[in-house]
């Protein structure tokens, strides 16, 4: 079809599932004050859609489309001219939309606070995603090495990365107990943040840090991978989209098998609280607490409660499991720990079907694969739904990388702000809320098992 | 090969897998005082087999077999000639057993207490591994219309079924508020008992009943089918074997959708605690609280918490979920109930592996298909074994009907006694057990979810 261009971006309409005469497709290649945007056709079965080709370094691409769906309009997938999920009430603004694509194709610069082993993990994606300024470490020629060997920019100290003026983000992958201190430095800095997770320090203190991001317009994403798949997209829109009525009950768990006594006994940093404070519970807990709470729609539970809890020979919890009341007599249950086999599954009862998931935290289904953990791995590609009277289907649904897709939901929510836009407070919400609630489960371990009330 | 006959039954010896030369297998078709009886070649590798096709109205049957492992001889799937599991120490000592078979053919007599519906599904068994003599109830017309319809016998009221010589078991599904007056006399009359699920009354009453039994040197089993297939019994010796370690965490779920609401509401005898004092608890509890204990090898928890529960508007429990607290910080979870939809599902977790089942209570795969808890149905033909590091494989299982294998134990564990021997134990063992632990799960819910403590 057609091709044009917005202010610096160049694109091209690829496809148009349908158009009304007075409001053809190639309305969205003008961006003058007589432009009228494109429209479906009248009566036609919804969703319709009309995909956009950029250019990027010489070639085409296609990943950017506009849906609509019934009178909404969407743009999804896109270079970063809008978050996620944003709508607009009628496709007449599509062409302004199409407008901004343009101011928003310079990438994103981000700098990395630690050269901890998450990285090899997390570098590929944000290579692909972003612009690697360096790393900063405490050892500058330390710093210098991991950049050379990676092929990641510039080794740097702490102070240096944070002064630096070409840095929109800070990737901090510190351990918990230490990652507070350099997220709050980077705030006044007036960084955005990608944490890794569990949350440091208390709610209240997360909460404080949370609310200076706001204050200050800068964007919050923790490093939950998970949430950024196609997949979890897909069963979020499911759930939240009633077909399958209200989330009665879910299993969530995160087990894996620590590789020797040693490591079990404080030789890895979840196992050492001066480390990872909860332990296991703060590192693979994190997963089911996390799947539990979005399965729910983020409604905090009333109450929880740490039905078992085993400590190590330094004090960690290395193996942890409870139980959560959410409001409506609803129910979850969890486990987590280092003492047991591979896991890494949840199952949500609705009131008329189920869904369930047993690669939750790698995707590599149940193939053993660690390694999925460890390098880039594009998988998370089926999930299985069962009906009232329990009859099941593999669902799938098109794969991809975690990692890719986390870095860019957050260079789009950066993007956005350059734009003039305000910070997504979806996802500095979920950090909260999980901290909120695994503070909670981490009281009642320190407690003998009591049940404790979760703070809204 | 060649063929030779018992007492009473006519056998062959189908196959055999090796033999010493001066123990040959055609030992077993000789019972004389000079018999030496059969043993596997030296130095082979076990296990090593012998397989007796018996004669039955004119067809030949080849399920029994003698299987030899290391020093131990053992005779499975028999017509009743030995119970579940006997051991003898020497090969030798296969000749008397064959010899037994014999005096063993003769069928097991029952006789029904009750018109219920779960007739339908269990009748069919009985009349595959019994003589069905007739059924009683309080009304002689409605029995003996039953009895024609259905071709069982000849219909009468319960105290004539009570009194008649030629019924060696009665199979008693009545309400469970009724039972146990009516177990109480067919055990002062001498019969073996086949009592429907869930017990009724008290521990300590259910602990009488089954003393008594015992003094009389009668069977006890409960209707709990899932037990008694062939994939229950591969995994209960994957178990007890100890390839996978300790178990560590169970999670166990029976639930299914009420079909209408005035069958939530009392309409059906598990939701109306005048029928069913526990409500579904009671009914569908059963299956995931039996199944962790035999899961845990029949290790009592040291306490349980009824954690969630939902009544009817007729104050019987329709919902509810639970935590059970097993010695060295082990755990499990269960729910059950008519609130949700259909699951029927295990997961144990142990220290080498994991075991999944989906299709507990009917074997019926995640197909949907409730006929299976109705009629006839073969099935329970797989489960999926995980290995340490998270690797699934789908096991298979020869298929088999729940009940004609549970009709089959129970034939066998009767024919063993007019033997000479006595019952076998670990079935009503199995009953007192999970009746403890659905007590106690009842009066944590009775008490606002509060922590109940498991007498041993």
């Amino acid at each position: 079809m057609a091709s044009g261009g917005g202010t610096r971006l160049k694109y091209r309409i690829v496809k148009c599932t349908s158009e009304e005469p007075d409001y053809p497709v190639t309305e969205l290649l003008s961006h003058s004050q007589q432009t009228k945007g494109w429209q479906t056709a009248r009566f036609c079965e919804f969703p319709q859609e009309a995909r956009l080709g950029a250019l990027r370094g010489g070639s085409w691409f296609g990943s950017e489309f506009l849906r609509a769906d019934a009178c909404f309009a969407r743009l999804s997938s896109c270079d970063g001219a809008l978050r996620r999920g944003s709508e607009y009430q009628s496709a007449c603004f599509i062409s302004a939309i199409v407008c901004c694509l343009g101011a928003m194709s310079e990438k994103v610069k981000i700098g990395i606070l630690s050269t901890a082993a998450i990285v090899g993990k997390v570098l590929p994606g944000l290579k692909h995603g972003m612009e690697v300024v360096g790393v900063a470490s405490r050892d500058r020629q330390k710093a210098q090495d991991f950049c050379t060997t990676h092929d990641c920019g510039v080794g740097m100290l702490y102070d240096e990365m944070l002064e630096r003026d070409d840095v929109d983000v800070l990737y901090i992958p510190l351990p918990t107990g230490l990652r507070n201190e350099k997220i709050a430095k980077a705030i006044s800095r007036g960084k955005h943040i990608y944490s890794e997770k569990p949350m440091g320090g208390t709610a209240s203190e997360l909460s404080e840090l949370l609310k200076l991001c706001e204050e200050k317009g800068l964007q919050w994403m923790d490093g939950t991978m998970w949430y950024h798949s196609l997949r979890t997209k897909e069963i979020e829109k499911k759930l939240s989209g009633g077909e399958l009525g209200q989330v009665l009950r879910v299993s969530a768990s995160f087990t894996f098998m620590a590789p020797d006594e040693a490591w079990l006994q404080g030789g890895n940093g979840r196992t050492d609280k001066s480390r990872e404070p909860m332990g296991c519970l703060g590192d693979q807990g994190w997963y089911p607490l996390s799947a539990i709470l979005w399965a729910f729609g983020w409604t905090m539970p009333e109450k929880v409660m740490c039905t078992h809890v085993t400590l190590n020979k330094v004090d960690t919890i290395v193996q942890c499991a409870g139980t959560l009341w959410f409001p409506g007599n609803r129910s979850a249950v969890f486990d987590c720990g280092c003492t047991s086999p591979h896991r890494s599954q949840y199952e949500i009862v609705c009131e008329k079907g189920t869904l369930r998931v047993d690669d939750l935290v790698g995707g590599q289904q149940r193939t053993g694969n660690f390694a999925a953990y460890e390098v880039p791995f594009v998988g998370s590609a089926e999930y299985i739904q069962g009906d009232v009277m329990g009859k099941d289907q593999v669902v799938q649904v098109e794969a991809c990388d975690h990692v890719n897709m986390l870095v860019d939901d957050l260079a789009s929510c950066i993007k956005a702000i350059k734009a003039g836009g305000k910070p997504d407070l979806d996802w500095p919400r979920r950090s909260l809320s999980v901290h909120k609630v695994m503070s909670a489960v981490f009281e009642s371990a320190q407690n003998g098992g009591i049940a404790v009330e979760v703070a809204n």
